[in-house]
């Protein structure tokens, strides 16, 4: 089918069903970043394949709504459809509620599949709605009449995390959470992101791509923790051993129907940005909700010190992977004919040869020239940029270790520079520096810190759209929740324990973009008559480049920390290194400056 | 009466209306920083004259919460009485709502005065009673009967603004928030906080301390305004003026009764932290309610180029008048008797040398010594400290003229310094450097520059608890919203236009205290490919004392803004002196570090 015949094919279902417009999103019930395939309706109805977007068809016509990463990739994919691109924050472009309020006479009714809709958007977007008198009806679920051959559940089994990393055993972590549940009088805890669970159950799986999550709820009560997952994915050991630990199984699609049984006086907590409504709004009138945020979410944040540990040990061993990629880089760049694709795959290559690795943890962003300058830019068949021996190269990749996640970012001269990359790469790097170096009391949000990443791009004009700064999680999700640094304040105080990205940049449309990235930590710094003072600990072991860095830029206390961790990449890995040459390599390229 | 005199009275007054507890806030009904005399009734009640404090009266016990600000104060005026002091922000102490939810049974009744209490804070409190089945009354008004003699609301008349000095008219800036409304689709507007009535009627009063405003209350429609007032504040001129430019009045009392009569297919603004719950709750049930902060609010917070131009002359004239008596002081410190209550005297004098001086726009903050170190501290003729020639005194003051408002913070060395202190010193006057000077893209928002403020303290392990700047009136309140800078996000984006004060500090308790404080106007900086920049222009004139700097601790740019910043306050007012003396004088402390 073309695209276009899908969108008959929807609007036939819409007249059945008496829908005026249908809403369709990216998400899965889950609220997950990366969807598996069975949910990927909005990518089959529209051909565009980003990782957010919402698309809206109505009896004359269907538009796509991206925000500016998507820009480009956008009109291309929607490119010979009849799909409308309405780009999200460029003046004049409404978002898709104000279209519907505008184009739909009053009394229309609007459908969505409530699977594929968090509770708080559903309440959103159903208050404006009704505003103009439009109905909003969350049971339309029309995806199977369209989406065919629409791909199963995966059934793919899961697997118990190794004890000796694991770090708390489920009994210790349900423990955990039932003490925030007595604190805040829950009575039954509903857990619906996957990663959520994963941490709960300390299983893993493999549903969806680079993150290690399987398909489930549960509910958690005082007494009794209820896991609905399919029963395929299931060993008889694993079966055995949920037993073992009071984990009672239920199947995954009798979770709706279970939950509308919840008794009357429960006091049920629900997770508004995760949870979806179709399941939300099935439980009983009477309950009394208890919204937040993931109390899972809050604990899971918090790395223990063994966590730590293995994190620590996690990278060190991608660093190991770094340098021997760098390296070969730098003695093929401008010999052997290489593109975007080749580097990408030569650098999971050099990953995988370590024992405990199990996947990328993002898809590869591996960027060339001005190529680089496009934020979320990763290459494909038809991009793929070839590389010179000239201007910026972007690496934004990761891995799956079996302990630990990584994300690192690292901009790489494979020749020469003009002045001004020079000197964008100087700035963010000096932003890289203050995050990296910043103390700060007790109770300080990202938000509050993120500004130290920016201000050296500000005093020149400049500037990123994206965030400084996100979670990442433990053999789990890159992009884990809920603290971030950014330029928006979610509440979240950066604690102890908690790890996160530092990855300041900067984009010239055309010309080049500049990220550099390391994970940091949150760690104890000092106590005084002022309070309880926090610092990070930079836990990515890879040489910045400093080809691109103008010395003179730099205050006396960067180039001071810059030689320090290069001096600690050097101590830590050179040992772990067989190879004489990748020794050299990174003695040379951790010099002083 | 004694004070536990006056509690017994009021237990007395519960017991007749059922009442098991009662709540006394400090606000009036229309959450003024300053209410008039006839508001304060937790005053009269407790003895405790702070700006802010929730008192508690149960049947047997009494309670006042106050924050850190008061922890002193507090203490010390409910000395014999038998009012417990609850020190919020410490361990272990509850807020007043939890207070209450812990000792009282269910089905018990806390009454409150609805036009005490704004309508968001009653939401809040009437919630959290409600979960342990307590009800809260808004409808007990047992002032009358306990405060006796209670000042009646003030009758002074209103006066117009000089209609060179306004700016725009108040037909233009009905016309503006008219604009406003339609496109939030409100047919009703209640303008409840009285600087926005002030600012949108171009009168003025004298009805509350420091604060030229008036009671009153206003509705605007699309056609009409209605103006609720006590008639004796009008003289006929003005009355004149209001009724040929189409204002209706009405009596102050009667606007409870009118509210309560609005067409039902109304859609009535209403500001839930300025309009009292009395007054809100006395909307008809079917009226839309569109809630939002203070539409007029916002436009006031953007001063036009014609009110600026009157705060940069005011300022002016506030720069003579600080110059004189810094002046005076360094003549006088060692030589004369002198205490804190003194020199504010002394300040005040300078400044009412001024033709349009009107009137201090805050209490006068002269602490000394360690004094400095408490950081709301004003003097009294109990604490009143005598100045030695040695260590710091702080001068937080303002004032109103009949062309600007104005506030500066001066720490001046009277002598000898400790260590500590020279470097606490620098630390703040870094932070004040950054801030000045900082560069930002359009859609910043407070809390992204607060950190520039704070971070060279951070480094030391330092901090200060209170909020870097706050949004200051033309002619008007000195603590004027919506925007300010501080750890907290209010979600206002900084614009040109808005006048924030710049005010880090440091306060070691018995030791001493630092506060650098000069007003700040947003205005336009750059435009780049990364969009539009602003940056801050230093509106305060007056000498910031370079003696407690360690020079060795600025960088290259910050002794140059300094300089350059003293070399302006140098020229635009040396010529402006009369006094020889005072013009070597300042040439002398304005000299380049």
């Amino acid at each position: 089918m073309t695209t276009n015949e899908k969108i008959i094919c929807v609007r036939e279902e819409m007249k059945r069903r008496g829908i005026d417009a249908l809403i369709v999103l990216t998400e899965d019930p889950h609220g997950s970043e990366y969807p598996a395939n069975h949910w990927k309706f909005r990518e089959f109805l529209s051909g565009f394949n980003g990782s957010a977007g919402v698309m809206v068809v109505t009896n004359d016509h269907a538009g796509l709504w991206v925000d500016s990463r998507y820009y480009i990739q956008g009109e291309k994919q929607l490119r010979g459809s009849s799909i409308e691109l309405f780009k999200v924050g460029q003046p004049n472009v409404p978002d898709y509620v104000t279209y519907l309020t505008n184009i739909l006479p009053s009394e229309s009714v609007v459908g969505v599949d409530g699977f594929t809709m968090p509770l708080a958007t559903y309440r959103k977007v159903k208050k404006e709605l009704a505003k103009f008198g439009i109905v909003l009806n969350y049971k339309v679920d029309i995806i199977d009449e369209v989406y065919a051959p629409r791909e199963e559940l995966p059934t793919d089994e899961v697997i118990e995390m190794d004890p000796s990393i694991a770090g708390l055993n489920r009994l210790q972590k349900v423990e955990a959470l039932r003490k925030v549940m007595l604190e805040n009088n829950v009575t039954h805890y509903i857990a619906s992101a996957l990663d959520d669970i994963a941490w709960l159950t300390n299983l893993r799986g493999n549903d969806v791509e680079y993150c290690p999550v399987f398909y489930a709820y549960m509910i958690i009560t005082a007494t009794e923790e209820h896991l609905y997952i399919d029963p395929h994915k299931l060993s008889s050991v694993i079966s055995k051993r949920l037993d073992e630990d009071g984990v009672k199984l239920s199947l995954y699609d009798h979770f709706e129907k279970n939950i509308s049984n919840l008794p009357s006086d429960a006091r049920v907590f629900i997770d508004t940005n995760s949870l979806n409504a179709r399941i939300a709004l099935s439980l009983p009138k009477e309950v009394v909700r208890v919204e937040d945020s993931s109390y899972i979410g809050k604990l899971k944040a918090i790395k223990s010190p063994d966590e730590l540990n293995h994190i620590y040990a996690s990278h060190v061993r991608d660093g190991i992977a770094m340098v021997k990629f760098l390296h070969w880089l730098d003695d093929n760049i401008g010999k052997a004919r290489l593109t975007e694709l080749d580097v990408a795959a030569k650098l999971r290559d050099f990953r995988a040869q370590n024992h405990l690795f199990v996947s990328e943890s993002f898809e590869s962003i591996a960027a060339y020239g001005s190529n680089s300058a496009i934020v979320h830019y990763s290459p494909s068949i038809e991009s793929n940029a070839e590389l010179k021996p000239e201007g910026f190269l972007l690496l934004d990749t990761g891995a799956q270790y079996a302990d630990g996640t990584t994300d690192i970012t690292r901009t790489i001269a494979l020749g020469e520079l003009t002045e001004e990359a020079c000197k964008d790469y100087t700035l963010v790097l000096k932003g890289h520096i203050a995050l990296a170096t910043v103390r700060f009391p007790y109770g300080t949000r990202g938000v509050q810190l993120d500004t130290m990443a920016r201000m050296h791009l500000w005093r020149e004009g400049e500037d990123y759209g994206h965030g400084t700064g996100h979670g990442v999680g433990f053999c789990l999700n890159v992009h884990e929740g809920p603290q971030r640094i950014s330029k928006t304040d979610n509440g979240v105080v950066i604690e102890p324990g908690m790890v996160t990205s530092n990855e300041p940049g900067v984009y010239r449309e055309g010309k080049h973009g500049v990220r550099i990235e390391n994970l940091i930590a949150c760690v104890d710094d000092v106590d005084t008559e002022f309070g309880k003072f926090l610092r990070f600990r930079t836990i990515t072991l890879c040489p910045i480049d400093v080809r691109p860095i103008v010395v003179s830029m730099l205050t006396e206390g960067e180039r001071k920390w810059l030689n320090d961790y290069h001096r600690k990449v050097r101590a830590t890995l050179i040992e772990l290194l067989a190879d004489s040459s990748d020794r050299e390599w990174l003695d040379k390229v951790t010099k002083e400056i």
